[in-house]
């Protein structure tokens, strides 16, 4: 039995609302269950200089988390001076998710930027930042296609992610906090639209796993993100 | 005439809705206008060491902004590695206002922490977050009042706070973003539900103003703190 | 009774002698009582950035303190690795009040940067800053007026600022350390030499005021800041 | 054909040796073809405060390059003043990786520190910190076992890693530095001994890749890992 | 011919003035010639944590430069965010400068912070730092004896330096700014009032030199050591 | 009878391995004893920006210590956030000692960097990094030779290093860590192959020195340099 009841290959509900900030290009907030997340998408006229004179584009991203988006509060990053550990690997991550799904190419020499901001945590903000972070970057491009900067599209598919994991010796699909503070086995799985794999990252934490165990986890994931890819289409009409 | 076509006397529409994050012991998101602050309130059971043994409480305030909240992308301070001078003034402007109306012995040795986040910004952040960090403070006290924790109400009186200006040469009430980058002059003003200041910034930039220019701003500022106030006695039922 | 025996309506001593280093473009060590800054005002024949192709020119301060300029030793900010809260907000307010009476079409693209050092420290540290601050400021400009750079005198008046608040239930002028640490009430009031405001910054430290107290405040500052409008001149001769 | 003339599934010549440095209570420089790491383990008598009166133990580490370990000289992160997000990436992942291994209870409340210092970079280097770090970390143990500071053996299996990936379409094991700046699939495989996974942190850049492309990699990372326990198991002797 | 007129053995004029600030419990500005540093002295209760039960004191010191002590003006180290390395470098000198003439155990533990704030530069500020810093930690240790908190003297003999270096081929003492950017051999000199070596730091910039010309300085340093002892005498009544 | 049983101008056994690391232009490992340091040369095509157009060129020097080169672990730098005052105080010493032997104008308008790197720490880290950084700067330098890319020889003459104190009543060559940390008295010493001197660096802790005693440490310098000269000519055939 999941704290939450839910079946165990079940998602919690998600939801993605677009257009939540008048001055971004892209912006939607996406509710995974109780996790929620701002995503905006910044559209800048220069590429990073280590592209100059190469004609291709570039998506990175940032993220942060409220203080109070946690449970008991966590120290706002701004005044402790740093960035953390665990900010700076998911954000990386959340780069080089939506890259994979770039024609950089098509984008030409400028580079979006995807702030990802959890207003609220509750286990899955990095999945849910990567799969909410695409839906502000295919507004931001449609954009640059409407107003014909661009002329053919630099999205060649979706990008999702969720966390699968081993929870009271159970596979189960998209993990909640509580979930995830108790599971020794828990992978990130990041897909396109067609079911192609961008990047998995599954780890043990004082444990190991079978490559049976992965296939199985692997399973959960793909049915969860076909779900993910569908609120997508509904977000962006 | 302003740019939003306003009286120049009238406020930008005011809701507060409360109980934003389920994880917060009290919280809001104020909009005024196109100004949206999510304040949560955070009950610590220390007070700072200065007060140790003092059986005197404290209050303090985190001030941010999402990168996107503004028309161009700011660079997020935690990624710049320190808050900037502007970040550092408006906290500590929050914390010594809500202070103002705080009964520190009736709270007892332990200190409330009010996180304003600016979600979007349209001019008046400070004040939007000033008056709905008294709300989320407010819901902080009930909730240690209905327990037991403590047994006198700590909170005075209501704290809020409008700015006002001389733009293209009339005086005006509640700055928008178009008016405040073009006021020479202009003002914060935060007072209690009773109408008693509790600080005046009123600073000129290339500019002077005189007494009675201060007067009549500070005129202006008393009916639309009242009407604040208001807004404030609905959020909280 | 103040702990100086002075009256309500008294300032302390204030002596500006000028031309204390060599280097500097203009400088000054203004002693208000016990309090004793040395300002220096550096000519730089660029505008800030934001400036560029304006032709209009620019004042910034920087303030700091020695470490024993307190009764007790202050942690050197270049040691901690960063300006604190408090020296960051009162260095804006300098460069602001000094630009408030500055022609920046006059001075043309060039930034003058006015450095306040606190030597010794008795309480209204950031007002003497700003009254000696302007006479360095003075002092460069006439430099480049003399030397013919610009032709026309980009200070429109004095700048000078004193600060007031409400000590033992009574009305004072020019709060020193004793005062301002009882004080729940104080403000700091910029003019210029005929009076008009530049900034009003008044708060209230666990307490309110009126507006009746307020103008009783003003009018102690305007007549102190007299007092210091005659320093300046008697210094520049 | 590989840049080095190696086989697709040919890992480079693997040499560990022991007892490098003598203050180091484990040590050794482990040799994957050009990529040399120095790797040392200290023995902390306390755990960190979070397992305070736990009973448990803690393994961390910390990873860095010299600065002309690269091709052209790379920055050193102590003058940058902060460790780049791709180091703090690293270091988390080698000592979760060697946490997985780790009987916690058996190493009591003490912390061993594993230092893994890139002197040469030729690919592979988390890889080889990891396969070197666990040899650092067998020495120290060993050593709290001779002298009868802990009674039972805290290291479950050994743990080792290795990198392949897709370059220039064939599946290849242990990458150098030159299919790995080309290569747009790769992974990182870290196992125990007995085969078992501990993290997998496969990913694209700019491409994607199928389950079977996946498999095929674990194929190829097994037998590699069975490479380097087994030079593991020569150097403890 | 010297820039300034003096004769190759000629110190600048030297001026120790005492009792400069109120708060300090030892304080001096110490003149030689345009070099003018405010040196005080701040006794600490404690000592540092490393010399806890150990029964000894210690000397630590602090150097800083007003922005427009140097000729065009240097950047705040507290707005750069740290110290540099010349700064640094001097404080650990004037520290372990002061600490050769203490007799750690009469101290007692507790520490004495110098701190050295140069107001004007013109060459030789470390140098005068340390004969300054040594008469403001007379006159503190002075206190201590005064009261009766320590009852046999800490400070074994006076500490003072000089500089001295090739000058167009010649060898002079005192260097000024004028000289000492030009010379390509110079040294710091720190002796006792007994004319005991503490330290000599003797180094060519992009040049070298012989035993014999160490001497000769050494002859020079000799001489101007014992003028500023004087000075020290005179002021320390 | 020194710790070691060495004769008291004895220096440590001295080997110097050449072409340690395949990326830099020029790199040795030199041991005195068993004090470890890499250094590595890198040259870059382009001077310091105060060189601009002055066909001069530049050595500069970074220092570092792998956090377990000493008997207990040193916090890595890089961690810390910066570099301590020994790091930086050592590394200008280096830079300053291997200019002191450098026509920068054969050189021409390019920089090479010296970075040495104590892989193990046993007294006289500072004076094995510059005897050894020049071995590597010479390696650097005669392959700009080869090439042609300069036509004369930039290096005047070699530079070593080494330290020699009072242990114990006795004057000794060469400390190692053992009698470095008792040494009340000890001196860097930098000469010239040719055995002119560079820099000379005598410090006493908490004692002091007679001239005597520095011309004897001197004449123990100079032998032991002549020793190190010998190894580096060796070293580089």
């Amino acid at each position: 039995m999941r704290p939450s009841g839910r079946n165990l290959n079940e998602m919690r509900k998600v939801t993605i609302e677009t257009g939540v900030t008048k001055h971004a290009e892209g912006s939607c907030l996406i509710k995974v269950g109780d996790t929620h997340v701002l995503c905006t998408a910044t559209i800048e006229d220069r590429a990073p200089s280590f592209l100059k004179n190469t004609g291709l584009g570039w998506v990175t991203a940032e993220y942060g988390m409220l203080p109070r988006a946690t449970h008991s509060r966590t120290r706002r990053e701004a005044a402790a001076g740093k960035q953390g550990g665990r900010t700076v690997e998911i954000q990386r991550l959340i780069g080089r998710a939506l890259r994979a799904g770039l024609d950089r190419s098509a984008l030409g020499e400028r580079q979006i930027v995807i702030d990802c901001d959890v207003i609220q945590a509750d286990g899955g903000t990095r999945c849910a930042s990567i799969t909410g972070g695409w839906v502000a970057l295919r507004l931001a491009t449609n954009k640059l296609l409407a107003k014909g900067i661009i002329t053919s599209d630099p999205l060649i598919d979706h990008v999702a992610a969720v966390s699968c994991g081993i929870y009271a010796g159970q596979n189960v699909c998209d993990l909640d906090y509580a979930e995830d503070s108790e599971a020794g086995v828990d992978g990130n799985f990041i897909m396109t639209g067609k079911g192609k794999l961008i990047e998995v990252q599954m780890s043990a934490e004082g444990s190991t796993y079978t490559r049976d165990q992965m296939n199985q986890l692997m399973d959960l994931a793909e049915s969860g993100i076909a779900e993910l890819v569908a609120a997508q289409k509904d977000a962006i009409g």
